[in-house]
């Protein structure tokens, strides 16, 4: 097996880092990384912002569904899919003037732009994590960055036409972390199907959950009886879900 | 430099596929690489369908703004956000008699939810890309899987909760796609920001566009004078791009 399939299979997300700085060296790999993956038409439809105060760290793990270790990480990333440049730059290059010429209306960007964005700044993102991966680092995907819009609007200085979609949390695993057990996937065939979508029938959802029914049955919450129920009460119903519907919801509002 | 490294700076995409299948194992590797992917919370927020009946690729070629490569591809994945599989999983776990007894509403799916959901989905996919390109196969991101989505539907069965974020066709690539030139990107000083979102200046977009202004000039369409104005023609308000807005809205609806 190759170093990259040995990089990508061995990976696991990590929560707790060694206090220990990242060399500029690695941090222009990952960068650079990042900026390599394949990009829409190479527009490169994202900005990557580096959160480097600690303070702003401090606030992330507070805005970001309580989780003090962002503000322990050495190297914090935020992926922004960003139509905001593309956009400002057609302004600048005279499009609305073009457009008055030919009687057209000028576009902005809308739903569709935003999704496409969004798919270049988790791609970039997602190349960063195997980057830092191949270099000993760990990481772990904040998706709580899309709550709270407001707040990180605000402390970003987002413009209208971005959409904090992804931030990645960087730094030296600890010893503990390394030992780490590898969390299980579902098996492939609740996941990959052939040329039709597949609904999962009871007995697939039995089998597909098996494990999880077996080993977390004492820990299930708020009186779950089966995986199912825990985890809609831990997380689909949790107050963090709800918030990042809101937020999202009013991000949206931006490019419609 | 590592392997891994070298990999992801080397990559380019890759649209002119020999003809020759594929191996099982090698597959094998490309979709449990996507499965390793970090998701969020462990719940594989995605589907993975293989597209392997050709009239169906003959199809894609046409909805996915007709590139005929498409079709041409032995490997083609497309890359759902599926929150349909957990939603039909809640109901069978009795999640409404459990709200019921507990006088709560039951969750549906939102955007938020959506969101994280692509995101698992696009990191997936970028998984899949760097396993193909370590194992000397090409690729090329799809983005206009998100046009056409009532054809897309029909096409793959694709319930309520789904969204088809990415689609990937693979490939080993032709000798002339080797030795093809890779596209630059912009400058790191266009695209990464430390603390906080940098507007770009008129001086900066000049800087930016210098290269394109100097070789495309030539190529420009539709009476565009700079790179501005030829790439809005070009992309921005290309017949796609309204498409694209159009379909995604179609689909948010789902989600609201």
């Amino acid at each position: 097996m190759n170093e990259t399939l040995k990089t990508i299979y061995n990976r696991k997300s990590v929560r707790v880092f060694e206090d220990k700085e990242i060399a500029g060296e690695i941090k222009t790999h990952i960068i650079k990384s990042a900026m390599r993956a394949p990009t829409a038409g190479n527009m490169m439809l994202y900005t990557i912002i580096e959160v480097a105060e600690q303070s702003a760290k401090e606030t992330l793990a507070e805005t970001c569904d309580n989780q003090p270790f962002i503000a322990k990480s050495p190297f914090v990333l935020l992926f922004l899919a960003d139509y905001q440049r593309w956009y400002d730059y057609y302004i600048a290059s005279g499009v609305p003037e073009l457009c008055g010429k030919n009687n057209m209306e000028m576009r902005k960007p809308g739903e569709g732009d935003l999704f496409l964005a969004c798919c270049d700044a988790l791609i970039a993102a997602q190349n960063a994590v195997i980057a830092a991966e191949s270099l000993g680092l760990g990481s772990c995907y904040i998706g709580d960055i899309m709550e709270n819009y407001e707040a990180h609007k605000e402390l970003f200085g987002l413009p209208r036409y971005t959409f904090p979609i992804a931030m990645v949390c960087f730094g030296y695993p600890t010893e503990q972390q390394v030992k780490r057990e590898q969390p299980n996937r579902f098996d492939e065939r609740f996941i990959v199907f052939k040329d039709k979508y597949k609904s999962l029938s009871l007995y697939d959802f039995e089998e597909m959950f098996k494990e999880m029914d077996e080993k977390g049955s004492k820990s299930f919450i708020g009186g779950a009886e089966n995986s199912g129920q825990h985890n809609y009460l831990r997380k689909f119903s949790a107050d963090f879900s709800i918030e990042m519907t809101r937020s999202v919801r009013e991000i949206l509002k931006n490019w419609k």
